[in-house]
């Protein structure tokens, strides 16, 4: 399993001390995220009334509200994860179907193939007993010719 | 666009006016979530001796935490869904493959089957010729047999 670890980050301008199975570089990111949103609060003049406690507790709700926003993204994504599989699904099943009917064309076409070479060897002989049938009908002419 | 909607909660048995174009219902459940995180945090020991101030802070980053565990998840689902995108593209790609392939199996397939249809009729015409050669090569003997 991961190690502990900790690491010194400052928020608001205090330092903290943080433990955690997280490594240093992902505290520090944290603590810039909490950072930026304390520096846009400072800069929103009608929070500046506002009691720490107030501030901070908006803060909660502002860090919640992104964490709820992703989450929604996160349902909304696994939706689409859940859409995709499914087509993925049935594309592979379409592909499937046409291999197999793909096979059975293959089949019929070398059968289709044999018939005809049969056809053709069948041709072949029935115009040479023919040719001979012929021949044979009108011997005398042949042989008067020669 | 959605209005403006505001609404009261209560965050470690303190109200709060909200306001925001999110509705009441999504309000309350952050504030829930918070709660909640309140909750655990009264319930650990180590936590007691801490400011007000401080632990606000760790609530904080708590909550920021949840936020980047569900970014990374977010992070993890997209790529997720471009491989998936990819997989859709190439199996797309293998059955209009296929499709062209049906195509062309299929026309040579008629033609074979044309091919064997033609065969067919010149063995007809063919075992007819030669049936005709035939009986005329020995047209005295069936009139004998009359």
């Amino acid at each position: 399993m991961a190690e502990k670890t900790s690491a010194e980050v400052i928020i608001g301008g205090k330092v903290y001390t943080l433990s955690g199975y997280e490594g240093e570089e992902y505290l520090q990111k944290v603590a810039t995220y909490i950072n930026n949103k304390l520096g846009e609060f400072q800069g929103m003049e009608e929070l500046r009334h506002l009691s720490g406690d107030m501030k901070a507790t908006l803060l909660q709700l502002n860090i919640a509200d992104d964490y709820f926003k992703a989450k929604t993204q996160v349902e909304k994504l696994e939706r689409e994860i859940e859409q995709k599989e499914k087509e993925i699904y049935d594309l592979k099943h379409d592909l499937i179907s046409n291999q197999i009917k793909a096979e059975s064309d293959e089949k019929a076409r070398k059968e289709l193939e044999e018939q005809n070479k049969e056809l053709l060897i069948n041709k072949a002989k029935l115009e040479a007993s023919l040719e001979d049938a012929l021949l044979g009908k009108v011997p005398g002419k042949d042989k008067t010719e020669e």
